[in-house]
């Protein structure tokens, strides 16, 4: 039996008796695990000083070795994480409905955990301890499989939790790593139905067209994010640009950070420029369509291939339209359905983009920054999802589980 | 373009504008559709006329051939079950939450439609017309692909389908039948990621496999259902032969039904040779474990395969177990998650069974052939989901939809 067989196996073993489990018991676990990593932080730095000293080696990137890396801070900064998912409120057992029927059956659908949860990730081991603390929490068990370059500080630290488990309610067989660096192992993952109930790929596009081309397994499809702010014509100046600013530059390596900023031709005259400018002052990079280089003149030109693109960089398309239709129009052809903005005083309009535009979140007159677990108040989440099933935008506990009905009967038979 | 690739995207394009329309718009319409098939209902018998030659040529059995034919009284059924969606309440637009920020943010959780659905189905020319009231009823285009046995019915039922929504305000794109009857053009729809955004299966198990192992798009498992009933020691005999009887023979072709019937020993010490009696004078081959077979010698003997087959006939597998315990690992080993039945009047035996068993439905004390749409009180369902996300259980309107979170600023920026 190969080791995913082998650990999913574990894992579906344990899905069980985690489920089980009252709040108070997988809280308690969850705290001593936290206590461990703070505790065995020396242990945890020296593991991650192999992955950073062998990416270095592969002459790894800067910003990747940053992600890699491990410090006390951050490391404190994992072990809190743990600590808030403890204070969120456990949905498992929940009751969603209630049914009473004529014929006296009491129908009662109740939430559950939805059994074994694979996380396929890249490169930050923070995601191991994350991923791990969310799944036990709502009474899954949940099998790892993290980026290979993280492999030294990802064993260490389900090491230290392993061995904080073992004290606990908390079967250790729950949380399972996958260590097998071959891609081999990502492909067995994706096609083991009836040991995992469900992959959650958590990194780079690529990652997540691997997981749901090739998945039998059922997928939450999370991330990518072309995100898109529709400066309308009616749009406050003041507003306008502080919106789109912050979208484009607070931090734009994530996914609901802005790629495209379109404008009405109407605003474009009156603002663009300056507002091209105050983006030249933040290095942001422009590409423009042709009108937009008479109001930019140092921006590139546009491709759609550019359009098309997530850069999660200093790099930004600008784009001017005639009317609300054309913005949602290339919103529909180039968006990834993750976040999507109008700026406008017109609410005619306002109404019109959040209804027609198909997206996880859709905003008037916000940053488009705010799709987030946290910003949402749902406290930590496992990613945000970009397709319609299950769960859309960023998923809290209650996206980690599923429902059951429960019926109860006095010897009820169908006529 | 293929068939397939060419009317799913004109599907999708209707997608936004179904999804437009107001509850008034859509029912108006549905009734405008039910009216138009009665009164076609000679064009559409003798178009199913030809389906059934052409079945009947082919050798096709009898069985197969009732579930084919259609009569005035079944156009009749088909015409209600389309007015029957209309009474159903419509959930889009509903909200699912509300959230106000500290920093003024106001986020809407909504109710929207998922957009394309694809249905993939046998010979029953009634899903033809039931699915799409469904799935236009909660604003999402359809593209359905049915057996190439009712071709000639699925047809000219949508053509009258098509006729009637042209003076409506549901666009008729929105509604498309794949004609093509070769296997590709299932293969064709698996695939098309960006143009479907969900396919349902409904059928037998070789085509939800078949659907589940080779799609890339989406997919809500439905249907297959080998469904447990558990006699314990403390069962009232009346009760538990009633409840097992009407759970195996009441409609022994349909998923709910049950397939292995699990009687603890002292139980069956006192009541199954009685019980097994009744299965025989309604006609229902037993195959039972050893110890079965000296309470109902006349019964052959079960094999592992027998206890892992979806009979949808009048067989029926017994096994004896000791304790509770047992009867659980055997419907974790052999059950496929749909429906679960205990018949005790051991509360604590009872609460476990609910709890530990992992299954859409789990019962006490009532037959699993409840586990349905009308019988949960949800009116129509597209199907029963014995898979864990998005839908679990009889499927009524709100599993064909998906949610938008819709955020209101005044300007907001993210820190």
């Amino acid at each position: 039996m190969s080791e995913v067989q082998n650990k999913a196996q574990l894992a579906k073993n344990a899905a069980l008796r985690i489920g089980r489990l009252n709040t108070e018991e997988k809280n308690q676990a969850l705290l001593i695990m936290a206590d461990a990593l703070i505790r065995r932080t020396a242990d945890i730095i020296e593991a991650n000083a192999e992955d950073l000293r062998r990416g270095k080696e592969l002459g790894t990137s800067a910003s990747l070795l940053d992600r890699l890396a491990l410090n006390e801070s951050r490391i404190e900064g994992i072990a809190e994480g743990l600590r808030q998912i403890v204070e969120l409120p456990d949905p498992i057992g929940d009751t969603l409905e209630s049914i009473d029927r004529p014929n006296g059956l009491s129908i009662v659908k109740k939430r559950v955990p939805i059994g074994v949860i694979g996380i396929i990730y890249e490169a930050r081991p923070n995601v191991t301890v994350d991923a791990a603390g969310l799944c036990l929490k709502t009474g899954n068990a949940v099998v790892l499989r993290g980026g290979s370059s993280a492999l030294s500080s990802n064993r260490k630290m389900i090491e230290v939790l392993h061995e904080a488990m073992e004290g606990t309610a908390l079967p250790k067989e729950a949380l399972q790593l996958i260590e097998d660096p071959n891609r081999s192992s990502v492909d067995e993952m994706l096609k083991l139905n009836g040991l995992l109930d469900v992959i959650i790929p958590r990194g780079g596009s690529s990652l997540i067209q691997n997981v749901v081309m090739n998945a039998t397994v059922p997928v939450i499809e999370t991330g990518a994010g072309i995100c898109h702010t529709y400066l309308d014509a009616t749009a406050q100046p003041d507003m306008a640009a502080a919106i789109s600013i912050n979208a484009k530059v607070q931090r734009p390596s994530v996914c609901n950070s802005m790629e495209t900023l379109l404008v009405h031709a109407d605003y474009a005259k009156l603002h663009l420029t300056a507002l091209a400018e105050e983006f030249r002052e933040r290095n942001v990079e422009l590409r423009g369509c042709q009108r937009t280089l008479s109001f930019a003149p140092w921006a590139a030109l546009a491709s759609s291939e550019d359009y098309a693109t997530e850069y999660n960089d200093y790099i930004l398309n600008i784009k001017i339209v005639d009317h609300l239709n054309e913005a949602i129009e290339h919103i529909s052809n180039y968006g990834t359905k993750h976040s999507e903005c109008i700026v406008t005083e017109n609410e005619d309009h306002a109404s019109r983009f959040l209804q027609e535009i198909d997206a996880a979140a859709v905003y008037h007159n916000a940053s488009t920054r705010f799709t987030d677990g946290f910003e949402f108040g749902f406290g930590a989440e496992i990613g945000i999802s970009t397709q319609k099933l299950h769960a859309r935008g960023p998923m809290g506990l209650p996206a980690l589980t599923s429902s059951k009905y429960v019926i109860i009967g006095s010897g009820q038979i169908r006529e």
